[in-house]
């Protein structure tokens, strides 16, 4: 019994075990066979299907359906756009046989499917009636890591990929952005995090994109995590896959793509956003379990069936889930926060004589006493409280954690005594991005959309500088 | 325009190419430039989302939790079981690099993931208080094939295969039986199929399995089908690699372990049981678009808006779509009958002044008048009258094909002149289903739990004989 409710290791101690700790006591995932890779638990996978539904069903109201794609590339479909190529070749897997026998042309597992989608419109597309194509794909991608670590960065991740065929260079640009809001969007109202976005630096955007843009959350820890991208592609791909259409004028026109992915990743973002020494704290909106029922001195008259009564009714409101198993009262509390169902709510003998019950909070703590005729309004209202408290603590630390610079010795002292965002003027010349790279180990996360004046000269080389650069540390 | 609506294969004259073109014109798939796989367009992606939520839903009810392993299986892994082994190496697919690096153990992409749920049980079971573990996992499988056709035959597939673990050989053996009672059901109350289900023989059966179950249908041709199969290990798998719990007593014991499947084989499995020369005749239940609304003269006043009108109302009831394209409805009626689509609601100024309009069914052609007022009842009953029509039809095909036979020229005749399902008394040796299979080109498709008693003595040999087969030629 005692195995699992053992302390975690203290997040101010040692964070990146803390992590670990949490990923495997909360019961997330655990190690595979397979080098770098892990194996999602169900607790964990519930928690990416939650994700799934609340991106899925956004992606269909903005008009995007689903579509898969095989799991293997040609070679020589994955050579044909440079940037492409030279950004993923060395970190594929490579097929080389099919049973038996020597394939004679090697397949690598998908890194991404930019390829593919792109073969595929220069046949399926014919007209300006095509357009615009918006498909989305679920799946798992490979990319040969050398370190991994659970959901952050691993051989093999699930996510999704939308690739989008326009008409024009405003269409897929608008796409781009319209999928990063979309992002935004279930960062904030589903997974209570915070971010900033922007668009990325030439150094830092996706390999053969125009423009890259991402949003990033600001980890515990004040590392900064990449959390999802969008990206447009202009003409690139299709100039190097001939995807063309008759326009409106019979003339033959390039198409302009984008493509967007968030990844299992976010399940990474959640526990670094919002776990604590407790271990995981999970938003109500993606949490399996919303309310967990443990029945205090069960072996008396009444406490199993008034238990059993309040399950049936808070299932009508909420994911909700009794737990009547021998195990004792205090190993449960500590077994659901560690989980980080967001509300406990507990019923003995004395409860029922009052009719009431007491409701713990994981977010911060809180217990209290609840008439069991309100459970209906209290239930929603609380699980309310509790994603916005949520997202209040987390836009918090985030503004706790965010400063400006003016040099680069300040950033680097700022990064190395309280990590987190730092704004800071650039010049827009890769040359001091590379310097702030090796002197600072930094990297720029994002030219933010809201702009704001730290001054203005470019805070590495003191030339004129006009763009404000969010930098940081990452994951 | 008129591509589209082109006059598919007769199915009478070429079955199979009638197959392909149904495949390809009601946009279900699309050839991929990796070879033997195909691309799953939105539509055909769509029917497998609504097949995937009909089983999901069932599963869960049945207790069953979804998690996800890794692609890759590492040589020594597949090699544990040695049937298992023996029965997949020759058409698994080998990764031997990464990025360019040459790998030190080879990885296989999974046929299947017995091994890797026998190695994650070996270490996650310890105690009977672990038991069962009900696992499912949705994700791609890769076996390369020489010879392939959409959805049936595929270097890859898409499919889910659960994979639990017991405490004895009972609970092991009603799992598969439970499972394939689930399949059953998902196959006649939400794909219209009738079918029949029983045990494979020792031939037929799984590659380390105990005992195989399967469900069978009949196709449009008279081919038999194995739609999808349930498995008992009993402990073969748990020996091979050493996954044993303490019992009550304290006492080391093996698990007993259940697998089941079912796959996008299942679309080809509808198309050829319900289409016709029209081509796609979907369920229902599965149809992406069970309603299509089509305007007719929409030029005129106050059409569109009554369609729009109509499609709001729809909407709330099924899922509806509305056609404005600039298309002629009769180009219209012709493409949403290829894809399948259940009932089709046309109206224009003649029934706007009637306040009604008229309703087509897809899978008897009637077509008749219902009041506008009367929609909210008349859609729900129509599709169930659909649904039950699908399903009598079928049954009655199935009906008419099913045969018995007393002896091996009989069975070969009745499968060269009207294929179909054959009944015949077999004595269980091998050496006669192998002559079956030389002499008639056919297999058994299963021992049904439902026996008739066809005659006593072995169609093949003669000898005594108690078990009813069925054989038949399967795709």
């Amino acid at each position: 019994m005692e195995k699992r409710v053992e302390a975690i290791t203290d997040m101010n101690v040692d964070f990146a075990q803390w992590y670990t700790d949490v990923v495997r006591k909360a019961e997330l995932a655990e190690y595979a066979e397979t080098g770098g890779c892990i194996i999602y638990k169900p607790y964990g996978y519930a928690i990416w299907e939650l994700i799934q539904k609340a991106l899925d069903t956004r992606f269909k109201a903005t008009g995007h359906e689903n579509v898969y794609m095989p799991l293997l590339v040609p070679e020589g479909l994955l050579q044909k756009e440079a940037d492409h190529i030279e950004g993923f070749a060395p970190e594929v897997a490579w097929v080389t046989h099919g049973g038996a026998e020597k394939l004679m042309e090697r397949y690598c597992v998908r890194p991404t499917s930019e390829v593919l989608f792109c073969s595929f419109y220069a046949k399926d597309i014919e007209s300006y009636r095509d357009l615009p194509r918006l498909y989305n794909q679920w799946c798992s991608v490979m990319r040969w890591e050398k370190t991994t670590r659970p959901f952050l960065r691993g051989r093999e991740f699930l996510w999704q990929e939308g690739h989008t065929a326009h008409a024009t260079g405003e269409e897929s640009l608008a796409e781009a952005l319209q999928m990063l809001d979309v992002y935004c969007e279930v960062s904030s109202d589903v997974l209570a995090m915070p971010y900033i976005k922007g668009q990325k630096t030439e150094r830092e955007k996706f390999a053969g994109a125009l423009a890259t843009y991402t949003f990033e959350n600001l980890m515990h820890d004040g590392k900064a995590l990449q959390s999802g991208t969008t990206h447009d592609f202009g003409d690139k791909f299709a100039r190097a896959f001939e995807i063309q259409y008759l326009d409106k004028n019979n003339k033959q026109q390039y198409v302009h793509q984008a493509s967007w992915g968030v990844s299992t990743r976010l399940i990474g973002a959640i526990i670094m956003v919002h776990g604590d020494n407790n271990g995981l704290c999970l938003p109500p909106e993606i949490a399996p379990v919303q309310v967990v029922i443990v029945p205090v001195a069960a072996h008396k008259e009444g406490v199993l069936d008034k238990a059993t009564e309040l399950h049936a009714r808070l299932s009508k409101i909420s994911r909700a889930k009794l737990d009547t198993s021998d195990k004792k009262p205090g190993w449960k509390f500590a077994e659901y926060e560690m989980k980080g169902v967001p509300l406990r709510v507990e019923i003995g003998p004395k409860d029922i004589e009052q009719n009431q019950c007491v409701i713990a909070r994981r977010d911060n703590g809180e217990k209290i006493s609840v008439s069991l005729d309100a459970l209906e309004t209290e239930i929603p209202a609380l699980l309310d409280a509790v994603h916005k408290n949520m997202y209040a603590k987390a836009a918090a630390r985030m503004a706790e954690r965010t400063f400006s610079a003016t040099d680069l010795p300040t950033l680097k002292k700022i990064l190395d005594e309280t990590p987190g965002h730092v704004k800071a003027m650039w010049c827009g010349s890769d040359a001091c991005e590379v310097r702030v790279k090796e002197e600072a180990t930094a990297t720029s996360r994002c030219m933010p959309f809201v702009q704001e004046k730290i001054g203005d000269t470019c805070f590495v080389c003191g030339e004129k500088a006009d763009k404000m650069v969010v930098w940081g540390r990452a994951y």
